[in-house]
């Protein structure tokens, strides 16, 4: 009980839903399986009837919905996101298939802090840059002749996995012992070390590369604990 | 991938769809998981515009989709019938969970036959008439709170398992031995059995009770195979 009752702290943030009917019936295939925190990036049309009529009796789930204007602000107290995309991306977060990706998730919400499970827009999917600020994607496993999912029914199907997930297990064991580094904080970290490599004239303006998106990639990886993101914070001080 | 190509034996059977958007979800649901054999029992609207647009790259499922006046008809042919259904009720077939109730379909779909998932009205689910039709019935775990799933996001989970568990196993190994009847020779089996009891006079028309559904309920659950049922209709013959 004390699991399942712990889903509420995953945040379902949508990137830039194009169609209300869908954020309806996200709301729904949530509140179905025992979650209601609905997060909005910059909706096309919200809060709308058709949202309201397809969230059937979910509306609730719509009405406490919090609306942001970037996956920053979204993301912001957040220890550990994933990301759904199916897309084979060059520079791509751990990729999981969903089933793994949702037990991973179940392991981190009986930590201090949020967690965070994020889609992209209903026709493009995550673009690069929003991938890069998960710790991990995941991807449904689905037929290659037509691998493209509606984006309530893809919500369906993580939160199934979460609910049936959550219920096999009373509690988790263990103490909430390490403190990790927030979704901010990390956005704190990885501008200081730019800074710093940049100060240092390691990284040449013109001629970065892709450094920058490496390191997000490997410390959003790493998952931070407080303690390391403070040793590091502090040797990038001694440099400047 | 033998066992993922047999995935469309598996005929997904719709009973009095009410609104045309939830078949064309319900196609694409279904080909995202590689599944491509809808049936359609006494739709409301059929064919629709709103169909074809909601089934967005699933348009060729619909196309070949077949309509039936009755589940009866529907049910021509199939070895195994499971029903979609949340319901309690006094006269119940086996209920299992739908990853459970994958698992036996799964067992199925190298045998000689199809094989039949089952969704009732999207108001009401199966009738009780409905459900008595079915071998096994099977519920999908979701919140107390608010259990009643949309039906397209109701065949998703279900094609979901159906995929994930198919493309775990390469092909079925065992031969497959037993013929099984049919549903519409159980039909004619049962309809045998239940004149042969009035003509013997065991059942008097007046107080029946629940005697001949508890009976349908025996022999769907039992899965009678050919050579067991040609028993005892040679038997039922010889009291006549």
């Amino acid at each position: 009980m004390k699991c399942l009752g712990a889903l509420n702290k995953i945040k379902i943030i949508l990137c830039r839903p194009s169609h209300p009917g869908n954020i309806g019936s996200v709301a729904r295939a949530m509140k179905n399986m025992g979650l209601n925190n609905l997060v909005l990036v910059q909706p096309k049309t919200f809060p709308s009837d058709q949202a309201e009529a397809l969230a059937a009796g979910a509306n609730d789930v719509l009405k406490k919905a919090k609306v942001f204007d970037s996956l920053d602000a979204a993301l912001s107290g957040v220890i550990y996101v994933t990301g759904a995309s199916c897309r084979k991306r060059d520079l791509s977060p751990k990729t999981l298939i969903c089933k793994d990706a949702v037990a991973e998730i179940i392991g981190e919400i009986h930590k201090n802090g949020e967690v965070a499970l994020v889609f992209g827009n209903e026709r493009n999917g995550l673009t690069a840059e929003e991938a890069l600020k998960c710790n991990v994607l995941s991807d449904i496993p689905s037929s290659k002749d037509y691998p493209s999912l509606n984006i309530s029914h893809a919500v369906q199907i993580f939160c199934y996995e979460l609910f049936c997930q959550a219920s096999r297990i009373e509690s988790i064991g263990g103490s909430p012992n390490a403190e990790y580094s927030r979704y901010e904080e990390l956005g704190f970290f990885l501008e200081t070390f730019r800074q710093c490599m940049e100060n240092t004239g390691f990284l040449k303006p013109k001629h970065k590369g892709k450094v920058v998106e490496r390191l997000e990639r490997l410390f959003r990886r790493a998952r931070l604990e407080k303690e390391e993101m403070d040793i590091l914070l502090g040797f990038f001080k001694t440099l400047q």
